[in-house]
Formats: C-alpha cells, sequence, structure tokens
C-alpha cells in the first residue's frame, strides 16, 4: 500500500464505483455492487460485496447527499447487486496488507459511517432497511446492524454472521459487538455462540434470537420490503418540502505544507508535528429565512464552512499520520457567528436548518474522536462564539490570550456563549461539552448560563472555567511554544489511550461503548501476533495453512 | 521473571514483607514500606515505596481481614512509612521486565483490590483516608484515588502526579484516569495538564483542581488526620459487633494437574486448554443466627467456599496462563444451598452475614473478569440453586443434562433461582446478571420471578432462557467435547476481546469503565514499541537514552 498516496474523500454519484443510487417517491434504494477491481490500493480484489475504504468513503457520500439533496426520501433500502451476497464485510487481505495506523483509522471511519445511518434514522425522519438476500458476514452485517430493519431471506442457507473470532482471530470492530448486545439485546450466551459460529445463523433462529427482525422467502420478499417500507415512510417525521441543496465539490487546493478551502485553511508544520487549522468567520450576514438558506444551497456560510472543516480533518486523520496536535484558531467577527446561530435558532422547524445543525453536530463528534491533541488558540481577531465555540471547548486544551499583542490592531479576544453550547450539540456521550466539562461543578455550569450572550474576556473567561490558560503577550508565545514542543516530545500512543480516555467523562452511549472499548479491544488484537504475525489468522487467511496460536491467555 | 514460578495468594499479617497493620479503637492503620528487596521477581528493587505484585496481595489480604477480622474497625488510614514519598507507584522495571500476560493479569488484580477499597466504603461503613505525606506518583496516586480522602502535606514539595504518559509512554491504568474524569470530576483541561506534568501538582492547585480533599502542613498533619478520622468514624454504619472472624490459612494442596481444597476441586487438562472447577455444596446445616455463623469462623461452608473459589480463580489467572476454558461443576444438594442463602436472608442485618454476601459478590465479580471462556456444565447431582446458580449466569454458556445417564444413579440436574439471583450480587455493570442477560426481554426477566424456589429441570430452564442448551444423553459427551475443541481452535486473544465485551451489557459504571475501556487501551499500549519496544519508553527509563518515537498518531 503506497504511504504516499492521498486519500480523498471527495466523491459524487457520478464517480461511484461501488453504489448506486435510485428514486422512486419517498423510497430510495441504495444498491451495493462492489467493483472488485476498485480498490483503493494495490494488492487486493475487493469480491463478493467485501469493502475497503474507498467503497465506504462513496457510502458516506451517499448518506450525506440522501440528507441534504433529497429531502423527500423518508425511507432508505440498503440492498446487494450480487447474488446470494448482501455484503462480506472488511476486505481480509486489506486489512492483512494495511498498517496498524490505517487499520485503525479505516475502522474508525466506517465507525462514523455507521453511526450516521443511526443518525438519520433518529434525527431525519430517514428509516433505513436492510433486505439481506443472501450472506451478511462481519462487515457486512455490522452494516446491517446500523439500519433500523433487517430483512432476511428464508432461502434454507442466507445467513447472518460475524465470523471475525474464529476465522480472523480479529473482533468484529465496527459495532458489531456492541449493536448486538446493546442495539439489539441478544442474550449473551447466545451472542458468544453467535459470534463463535463462522456460517452464522438464519432462517427462525435468526429472528428469536433477534439477530434479524423478520425473513421472508425469495418469492414474497420484494412485497415484504415494499409494505415495510410503506409503513415506515408513513411513521416518518421528515419534512420533505422544496428541492434538496446539492453538495457541490469543496473549493478546495491541496500543496505540500497546505490545504487551502474558501473558509477553512491548513497549515502543516512537518518537523513540529503540528497543523494549524484556521477557520474564518461568516463571510455574509445569514438569510431571511429557512427557504432563504436553501438557496444559498451548499455555498451559504455554515454548510460549506461544516462541509470543509469535515474534510479537512479527515485529511489530517489519513494523510497526515505523523501531525499530533490539531492547533485550531478563528478569524472574524463574533457577532456575526452568533447571528447565524440566531438564525438556526429561528428556523430549526426547517428541514434544512435541522440538517445543517445535525451536519455540525457530527462534524464536532469527528474533532472529539480525532487521535491527536487538539488546542484552541484564542487571539484577537478570532471569533469563538456560540457554534465555534464548541471548537474550544472540543479540544483539549485552550490557551486565550489577555488584552493584544504588540503591533496587532485585531480586536482583543473574547469567547461568548450561545443557548446552541448548552445541549444543541451532544458528544458522543450523549451531554454537551460544557456539561461534561463542569460534571464535578455543577453551579458552574448554571452559572454560565447567565452569561449567554456576553463577550467574554480572557480573564473572564478563565475565571468561569471556560479555557485551560489565559496568558498576557508577555507569556503567550513561550507558553504556546512550549506546549507544541512537549506534545511533540510524548509517544503518540500514550497521548492517544490518554486521550481516548480523558475526553468522555459521564454517562455512556452505544456510541462511547463503540469508540471506547470495543475500538480499543480491537486495536489491541490488530497488535496481537495471534492475528497479525506471520503465523498469525490475518495472514494465513486462504493460504490453506492453519494459523498458529500463542495459547497464553492475556 | 521465572515462568515456572507459582504465585501465591494466601498470606497473612505475620509474613507481610510491605505493610504493617496498626490498631487504635475505630481507627486501623495500613503503613506501606516496602522492602526493597522484597519483590515476587528478581530484577528489580522495590525502591521508593514502589509495588510489584507481591506488595498488592499483601494490600488485598489486609483489607480482606480488615473487614472479616474487625469487626470494630470504621476507619482506616492508609500512610507511608516512608519519608517524603507515599508511594511511587507500580515498579518500572517489574513492569518493564514483564511478559504481556503478567502486565495484564498484575493490573487486572491491582484494580479489583481497589474497587474492594471502594466496596469496603460503600458497603461495609470502612473509611478509607490516605495521608499523603510526600509523593504520590502513578499507582501511588491511583492508590489514594481509590481511597475516600486524600490529605496532602502542604510542604512546598509534596505533590500528586500521574506521569505514566510524559515518563513511560503507558497510562495509569489502575483506574487514575477514570477515577480523576469520573470519581473526582476534574475537568478534561486541567486532567490533561495534570496527566501529562512529570513533578505533578501540590497544594492548593491540588485542592483547587479537586485531585486531593484538603492540605496540611506537616505541624498540623497528624491533627488533620485526627479530625477527619473521628468524622468519617462518626458518620460510619458499620455495625461493630463482637469479636471478628480470624482467615485461617485455607486447606489447598496444589499437585500437577490438580488443585485440591476441602470444597473446591481444579482439575487441569493442559493438552486440551481445560481446567475443570468442581465445587461442592453445603457439608453442614446453616447455624441458628449470625452470631451462630461468627462461632464457625472461617469454617463455615459459605465463607470457605468463597474464599476458596477466590483462591482457584485467581491461581488459575496466574500460574495456568495457558488454560483457556473454565468448566465450572456443582455437586450437592440444591435443597442445602438454598437453606444457607436462606438463613443469609434471613440475617441480613447482622455485620458478618453482610460480609460473606459481600465478598460472594466480589468473587462472582472476579468470576465475570478473568479472561478465560467459561462453561457451566450441569448434570446430575448438582446444585446450581441460589448463589451458585450465579455461577451459572456468570459463564460464557451453560450446558445442562435433560434427564439422566446411563449407569447414574445422582438425582437429574435441577436450577432453582432465590431472592439471591435478582439484584444481591450486581455485576460490575451496577445490575444483576439474570437482568443482563434478559436486557431485551424485560417481560421474561418478571416472569423468572414467578419461578422462584421451584426445581427447574432442563427443559424447563432451557425454555425461561437460563441455559444456553439442554441436551440429553445421546448428545452431551458429543456436545461438551465439540464446545471444548471448538474454543481451544480459537485465537485465545480473540476470545478474550470478545468476551470482555459481549458480557457486560447495559449501563455503565465506573467499574466497566475501568475494566472495559481503560484496560483495554492500557493493553494496547502495552503491545506498542513507543512502549515496550528495544527503542521504547518502557525499556529506556533510567538509561539516560531517550526513548525513539514512531510518530503516527493511531
Amino acid at each position: 500500500m503506497a504511504a504516499s498516496m492521498q486519500i480523498d474523500f471527495q466523491t459524487d454519484p457520478q464517480n461511484y464505483k461501488h453504489w448506486k443510487l435510485d428514486f422512486e417517491g419517498p423510497v430510495a434504494t441504495l444498491t451495493m455492487d462492489v467493483d472488485e477491481k476498485g480498490g483503493l490500493f494495490e494488492g487486493y480484489e475487493l469480491k463478493l460485496n467485501s469493502y475497503d475504504l474507498g467503497v465506504d468513503i462513496e457510502l458516506a457520500d451517499a448518506l450525506q447527499r440522501l440528507r441534504f439533496e433529497h429531502p423527500e426520501v423518508k425511507v432508505v433500502l440498503l440492498r446487494s447487486a450480487k447474488e446470494r451476497m448482501f455484503c462480506a464485510g472488511a476486505n481480509i487481505r486489506m486489512l492483512a496488507g494495511a498498517a496498524h495506523d490505517h487499520k485503525v483509522n479505516f475502522c474508525k471511519f466506517t465507525n462514523e459511517t455507521r453511526n450516521s445511518i443511526e443518525d438519520a434514522s433518529e434525527v431525519s425522519g430517514q428509516k433505513y432497511i436492510s433486505v439481506v438476500n443472501g450472506t451478511a458476514a462481519g462487515g457486512g452485517y455490522e452494516l446491517a446492524l446500523a439500519t433500523d430493519h433487517i430483512i432476511l431471506t428464508d432461502d434454507g442457507s442466507s445467513a447472518v454472521s460475524l465470523p471475525e473470532v474464529p476465522l480472523l482471530a480479529v473482533l468484529p470492530g465496527t459495532g458489531g459487538l456492541t449493536r448486538v448486545t446493546d442495539k439489539r439485546k441478544v442474550r449473551r450466551d447466545r451472542a458468544d455462540v453467535f459470534c463463535t459460529t463462522e456460517e452464522g445463523v438464519r432462517g427462525k433462529r435468526a429472528v428469536d434470537w433477534r439477530l434479524v427482525d423478520e425473513t421472508a422467502p425469495n418469492s414474497r420478499l420484494d412485497e415484504a420490503v415494499a409494505e415495510r417500507a410503506r409503513a415506515f415512510a408513513e411513521q416518518s417525521d421528515r419534512v420533505g418540502e422544496g428541492p434538496g441543496v446539492s453538495l457541490v465539490p469543496l473549493d478546495r487546493t491541496i500543496g505540500d505544507d497546505v490545504v487551502q478551502y474558501s473558509l477553512v485553511s491548513v497549515e502543516i508544520d512537518r518537523a513540529g508535528g503540528v497543523a494549524t487549522i484556521s477557520i474564518n468567520g461568516p463571510d455574509a450576514p445569514p438569510p431571511a429565512d429557512g427557504d432563504g438558506l436553501a438557496e444559498l444551497g451548499a455555498g451559504s456560510w455554515t454548510l460549506k464552512l461544516a462541509r470543509e472543516l469535515d474534510d479537512a480533518i479527515l485529511h489530517l486523520r489519513f494523510n497526515e499520520t505523523e501531525i499530533g496536535l490539531l492547533e485550531l484558531k478563528t478569524a472574524g467577527d463574533p457577532a456575526a457567528v452568533l447571528a447565524w446561530d440566531a438564525f438556526l435558532a429561528a428556523n430549526s422547524g426547517h428541514w434544512l436548518v435541522r440538517e445543517v445543525v445535525h451536519l455540525w453536530k457530527r462534524v464536532l463528534k469527528r474533532v472529539d474522536l480525532t487521535s491527536r491533541t487538539i488546542s484552541a488558540v484564542i487571539e484577537p481577531g478570532s471569533c469563538f462564539a456560540g457554534t465555534l465555540a464548541e471548537l474550544a471547548f472540543a479540544a483539549d486544551r485552550s490557551y486565550m490570550l489577555i488584552g493584544t499583542l504588540d503591533q496587532d490592531n485585531r480586536p482583543e479576544a473574547s469567547m461568548t456563549l450561545n443557548g446552541f453550547n448548552f445541549g444543541t450539540y451532544p458528544m458522543s456521550n450523549g451531554i454537551s461539552r460544557l456539561e461534561t466539562r463542569f460534571l464535578g461543578e455543577p453551579e458552574s455550569f448554571e452559572t454560565l448560563k447567565a452569561h449567554e450572550g456576553e463577550a467574554l474576556d480572557a480573564e473572564q473567561a478563565d475565571e468561569l472555567g471556560l479555557v485551560t490558560f489565559a496568558f498576557d503577550d508577555i507569556d503567550w508565545d513561550d507558553e504556546i511554544r512550549i506546549f507544541r514542543e512537549e506534545r511533540a516530545s510524548f509517544s503518540p500512543d500514550g497521548l492517544t489511550a490518554m486521550e481516548a480516555n480523558l475526553r468522555f467523562a459521564g454517562p455512556e452511549t452505544m456510541e462511547t461503548k463503540i469508540f471506547g472499548r470495543l475500538t480499543a479491544w480491537q486495536n489491541w488484537v490488530f497488535q496481537r501476533p495471534n492475528a497479525v504475525g506471520e503465523e498469525g489468522a490475518l495472514r494465513r487467511y486462504g493460504s490453506g495453512q492453519k494459523p498458529t496460536y500463542d495459547r497464553r491467555r492475556v
């Protein structure tokens, strides 16, 4: 796998190699038809609807477009174009050949994509139905698990399975174990049997064990799907008005040490291991209403910024793996940011406003889940207000300058809270960043609400606990430099593991279980010789040779 | 480290090398004074009150004796006998030299021991106060974190710290990160600063950041401790009646393939990777009341069995690392087990009854947390009833024989539930094994309550979802054999990770976070070259050479 290859997360249906989107009124059909020869890297063929990152990038794109471009769609059917094979899961040769960091990043992205299916169902009224017309194995079944309803053909052979442990010595790490126990609430001993049975479970037992929702003979399959689609469409609360918003290509130039978007720029300091992500505040005032936002299309400040920031984060995750610190900066007028937030709040019933706010929620979660140290650097001229203040609360640390710098006439840094900081953007743990931050001081959290709308200077923000440190110009440069150097001197792994534990205090959800517990165990297994060693199961898969295991239990 | 050395978890205060216990009315003092030369293995010195497994075995023993032998003790002071050093944490050279499985097992045991401090506080009215008279670093601070109250001397140098990440590229994996965020609820950016500051935090900042509860100058330290001890003793609900129960040495013989206790025997099939743990039902009826139980001392069936089973599990974890499957069997009269449970329930106000029940709770949790496949084999003549039925619910799978076997005149297998199966023994997730089992079918869970006290045969138990499989004598031997062989053919790591995910559905607690998320990340880090490689931080610590890190973030 060429390490120098740049992975691009931007695509569109005209360029899909592996998926097809069809529309019929409120029902869309998303058909998986993986091109065997269309792998993102050399060295493997994507047989039997198995997938690699490239397949998942298209899926993520399709899910996003279904929400923004198709307000009329209330039900999405997830189908396979292959005969007797729904999806065979992540491609094994791809996994066997991939570097540890790629495997882990790949799994994280696929997890985020599956979570976004559940998000569409929960908050956008787009329900997903898996039509499992054959085998759904491993990641294939995990994909189905992310949907609202699984229909399995009852043909005596079609089955769902999680064969990772018996076959490959790795975990069903794309949420599979967690969704089996916590979403579908399969009894643990049955889950044990299921997850150790290579051929999986079919027919009546699959329904009895709650692994699928219903079965249908092939002769009745289409009818059963249509019935279910009709029922889901009727229950959907999606507001299907007007035309969609076309997600036009991002305005982006990737240079050697810089990635330039229209509102975001990323400067990369490879020697220091730092990427500075600079975010521009509004380039125009908000429109009059939701329909006005729709007329602006993908060019509105808020939608453009969310998409650019999302792309920048993904780019850094996959293409700049040695950058350990992401430094977040903003520039612009805080009042303009607050005006946009006020517009979104006032028009929250409009379908597009809803989609934009939930996209911001997902982008902010993507920041939380990024395995890099994140700092917010809050300087004169910045606009960490409302939605953009969330970036400071997503950071591991924030530094705020007291007063101004010499020969710098930008206005003094301020931070302003609004209603968006108190619940609009929950983290994976289900509560807001501020609530998580102040778990130990609920009274401080309550106090904050009284300061909504105030432009807080550095000393006030520090006093209220909103920033980690406030320094004046005498210490500023040194403190920022020392932090950068210190961070670069630590073990990247130690930081990854530490941050994964410190960022998500408080309640646990299926998402935190997936990204905390399940992912950590998967990462561990991905390091173990029994899986990835020369004689391990991943390497030996398909070779005719059985893996050799170190029998010591850990 | 000699792999062949047997680790013994049995000790007593006369044989402690590292701890001293003193008593003064309701206040006990547990003093850590680690013998540098007293390491469990060769190759390191336990300087600066650093610890290895041997130190922790004594601590676990002391905690147990404080509960059983000292009903009068309401407050325990945790102190150090070293000057200006409370505890330096786990010994680094020991960690650097230990095999992966030993490191992981060691951390699990130390975690269980710290949890038992919190358990003593929560349910036994024994409050713990840490008197930090110097540095509490890493595992030293984690030990203090497990106590109810931390007093730090304010001498300008004494500090608490978690220097693992900056110094060693590993995590504070003995609950440190989780207790900082979820018990003490330290703000995440402060936690980030704290966990990356080698020298830690002292004085007022330590209090302001909620890392300790109070500071006191050396001149006032003893006074402050005495005050706090008095206050805690007054609040304690411990019922301090009568003499304690002496935890006499276990009756145990360790042979080549067998460990024989008075009520438990462990047969080891090394070729098959199976240990069969056979548990005997009551050898005598219960006494008339709690004082009668106290008169029986450590010889009562219930206390003896809990201690023996606990020791057997620990023995298997540490000394039989290649045994992948623990097969649990019982033999005896179910009615006799139920009579003991009824006795415990009727006398639940007695201090010793309370201790015995909570010991069972901890032993059963130890079973849940054991990284081996666990099966329950429920045959004629067995007594999986009440407390002992929990063993079947702790198993990954259970097999129950329908009817009897040829030429076997033992009574047909039955399973009986009582009140102890509905909340007396919560798992780490805070709910009972049965509630966890039936998360997806709350109505089945309710149905079970109607069957309390009924001796359910295999078909009934199967119907009610209490066992995984019920087979008659035609299939029995084959099914058990196939399961054993299948399990032995899988990757031990895959199974460990899978079981860790499947066993704990539903709610999350600090304990599940520690054993799920934190432990998994720690295990991952313990596999990473940046920590354990030739040029990694653990290996290079103290060598004068800086570690060399692979800078790729994962």
